[in-house]
């Protein structure tokens, strides 16, 4: 065996874990949310530059401007969900980098002046961490639904601002009757690996 | 206690897991390599679109090849790590999707026919297998070094072709003498979350 995380891990993180359509009403509380982030948090981005920004949506009301924006074909499970979060990046993150890497403090403006060069590093370690997140969550025995189906300008405007872009809305909570549909194939190592 | 998975390995994933600076000798098998893409591969894509391709570098002169277009900085590690994968993305993933997704088979014409939304696909959704992958390095127990210090145009030239963006650069292997410096600081949950 070449893993060394025993196969209930494996299971829990991957092999049967399943991205929901449907939830049980079970709440996810500010506990489970933090003790998510508080392991993920770890995981590695490029000059350690913690992009990732989350907006946790727990009112009705916020809820009900959330799905306002959401495809069609998402707004039914986006709105039975027990919990809903928002990922984004912050084009601002470099502000953070005198904290998180003391000692480089010329980092912050050596190398991320530049707006273009803030928005291609949140993108790519932005979407780190979101994986990060969605790890996470099936850790802590929930099931995460990520979506991409909105209308992102109009999300944009709704909850962040022109500094943060979303990443993906994320379902939470437990999975409910008929969750999912039989699990789609994967490309295997010989379609995706080539070794020189 | 909110998280399922055990200590062990919520330290060999997240808490103790670090990117390592240094490696020892002992070589990376192409069967540990497929015991991860094996476990991450389930890890979840938007259209279950797959977009990760690796190239594995083990021959010296490809090595060769590769240290040429790395930062100056990186080149020393990326020289001694005992195996190096790049990580890139397809931007005609989509030609796959017939066989990921059956039900739809409509997909690929109907929504990703246009380059620019496949690029736009491609880098969220290879970024997230990007981080499952070093994820799984993790959990067999091996030390990742991602890395996106290199030349990238030069590195495409070098070893993809138009079709095909590098995401980073990993260096995998056991961690050598003196790996890694102190763990830097992290965004707090209430630095990053905000909850309506």
């Amino acid at each position: 065996m070449s893993l060394l995380i025993d196969p209930a891990a494996q299971d829990l993180l991957f092999r049967e874990a399943r991205t929901a359509n449907t939830f049980t009403e079970e709440p996810v509380s500010d506990a489970q949310l933090e003790a998510v982030y508080d392991l993920v948090k770890y995981g590695p981005t490029a000059f350690n530059a913690n992009p990732l920004r989350i907006v946790v949506i727990r009112t009705p009301e916020a809820r009900e401007r959330l799905l306002a924006h959401m495809a069609e074909g998402n707004r039914h499970k986006t709105a039975s969900a027990p919990l809903v979060a928002i990922l984004a990046t912050d084009h601002e993150f470099h502000a953070e980098l005198p904290h998180l890497v003391p000692h480089a403090p010329d980092l912050k403006d050596a190398y991320f002046s530049e707006r273009p060069v803030r928005e291609e590093a949140a993108a790519l370690n932005g979407a780190l961490q979101a994986a990060y997140f969605l790890i996470g969550i099936r850790a802590a025995g929930l099931t995460a639904g990520p979506m991409t189906g909105y209308d992102a300008d109009g999300l944009r405007k709704e909850f962040l601002d022109d500094d943060h872009a979303p990443l993906m809305v994320v379902n939470i909570g437990r999975p409910g009757p008929d969750a999912w549909f039989p699990r789609l194939p994967r490309l295997t190592y010989e379609q995706v690996v080539s070794t020189l």
